[in-house]
């Protein structure tokens, strides 16, 4: 089959790999119908993740039909659609249990080592732990289906933030970041009630999609103009601060303008934001830091139901719409910041 | 009056001061007759609050007995005797309202410009909103008012951070740090029905207080070979980590070894304790931080019903008690680590 490959900064590869199959009797097979790029992808591809080798495998959002399964599998059979989480996860350890399958004790995440979503095929371990079927009716509904695939990161993750951040019916809220996740996290905050939604970022369509998703305000300033506007227009700060970037900045501006006794609900995968962070400030108004890496397959069911029923669409995060073989070009156009976030069509 | 003033590095000193007056009608006058000094204490004692200035008043922890009071006072009045929770507040704005009487919009810190309580007397701002009434029934008995003076500060900070690490009944929890607040941590986290207490220290005798207070363990090694054990004693970590120092050592140990998706209550003033947050780590396994400042005055009605009914003791971390002219000695044996605690009785 073709998968996409890591061989260096700036440098990935559509190639022809070995195909997938069943090793472990909880594998399943799935023939990948939809994947994305996502934002936290162009760490490795700007050479930031130093840990990235060649040959890695890239991408870790898709859904698909599976095509084979172990002889453990009895959730999902040949020929279900569904999606996957960008985490698998066995479903049943402690950490399982408890809704944070990214902990799972026999998980790990797509791509790198293990099969990535940007190919013709996944072999997808934990196949009952991780997979979610997709109703049978949903198979024909491109755009249905263009409103499930966010499921696969984004939009759980924006949830993650807003759940993390403790939003709920008349929350005052503040959203750094206008990249897909913090759109996302826009659409979630609005989904769980709150009533005031400030969006902080630098692009005018961005900022537009966040109003479409339910900001109430737009903030272009950033760094400390950011955080007195942001402490003017709440008289004080929001209580809920969604930080979903992950760098200095991002955090300083978080950790600044939480209201005291508020919540940083932080999704931004950490390069550098931990230098950001005013722990002094935080300790002084009991600010709390809570969120990480987001349990998506947590949240698939929840959010799956208000897809379905056409309630929840974050597809316009996709600006860019590629095949298999326009996977680099999609990268770039990421990497430009010329698309916010970009669908594959293997 | 005399008081005692900071002047520099190793240098406090009983000296005359004016006496209080009421100055606004919301103020009352305090006869001090129990105070404290506090590990926080020692930061400007040490010379590392480069903030403190030659002149400023010591001491945040005391009770008394109302002297006077200002026109608008109504809870307590002459021959009262009250607890003061180490900062002020005045217990009507947004934050009182919420529970963390430290951001109040009115408040304060005893010590520093304000009066201290390492005093005969203080002018008590917002007394309405700050001191707690003792009832008349306990103002003779010496064992029991000394059993009331670490809801000053220690014992609602020890609760705090437990209550920030969401210690409940079974949980396992880690508390680091073998001083006052840490020792005091152990009790609220047994108060709040913790099965397993693990208390990290260096102190043979303190390390056996924290059995008396209810650790079920103890753990003399720190850093990375602390980590390792507590690792191993609870098969991958503690789900609360109650951190009661502050420095980057504690709170490195304390990221470290939270169990997957669980939570640092953290109350150790931060000097250095953002070098050792390894965000990276927390973000992975969705661990929490959660605490500040400790907002004493919302937990002194609590944890008062307790002491009084005899079921709450911390005094015990009081291991020297000097006079008014004996603070210098009591700062110099807590700054040796010869004291846990000093009781100060004016």
């Amino acid at each position: 089959m073709r998968a996409t490959v890591f061989h260096a900064a700036g440098d990935v590869r559509v190639e022809t790999v070995p195909d997938p199959k069943i090793v472990e009797p909880t594998d399943a097979i799935v023939r990948v119908t939809h994947a994305c790029i996502c934002g936290s992808d162009l760490w490795f591809y700007r050479g930031d993740a130093k840990a990235w080798q060649p040959g890695w495998r890239t991408g870790h959002e898709f859904m698909g039909v599976v095509e084979d399964v172990g002889a453990a599998v009895r959730t999902v059979k040949k020929g279900d659609r569904v999606i996957a989480p960008f985490a698998f996860s066995d479903g049943s350890c402690e950490f399982c249990r408890k809704g944070i399958q990214t902990s799972c004790t026999s998980g790990g995440y797509w791509g790198g080592e293990n099969d990535g979503g940007q190919a013709e095929a996944v072999r997808a371990q934990q196949a009952d732990g991780t997979l979610v079927k997709i109703p049978d009716g949903a198979s024909n509904d491109e755009a249905l289906l263009r409103a499930l695939l966010p499921l696969t990161d984004v939009l759980g993750t924006g949830h993650h933030a807003a759940v993390s951040a403790k939003v709920t019916r008349g929350t005052t809220a503040a959203v750094i970041g206008d990249g897909a996740v913090g759109l996302c996290a826009v659409l979630a905050a609005k989904r769980l009630g709150a009533e005031r939604i400030i969006a902080f970022g630098r692009h005018p369509q961005r900022l537009e999609l966040a109003r479409r998703f339910g900001a109430t305000d737009v903030v272009t300033e950033r760094g400390d103009e950011g955080v007195a506007r942001a402490l003017e227009m709440t008289s004080g700060g929001p209580e809920a601060v969604l930080e979903c970037v992950g760098n200095e900045g991002s955090m300083a501006m978080a950790s600044a303008m939480a209201r005291p006794g508020g919540t940083i609900g932080y999704v931004g995968v950490p390069y550098g934001s931990e230098k950001g962070l005013d722990l002094r400030r935080m300790f002084g108004d009991n600010v709390a830091l809570v969120g990480g890496v987001a349990p998506v397959r947590a949240y698939i069911p929840e959010l799956l139901r208000d897809a379905l029923a056409g309630k929840l669409d974050a597809s316009p995060v996709f600006d860019l719409a590629v095949d298999l073989d326009g996977v680099p070009q999609g990268y770039a156009a990421m990497d430009g910041r010329t698309a916010i976030k970009v669908l594959v069509r293997p």
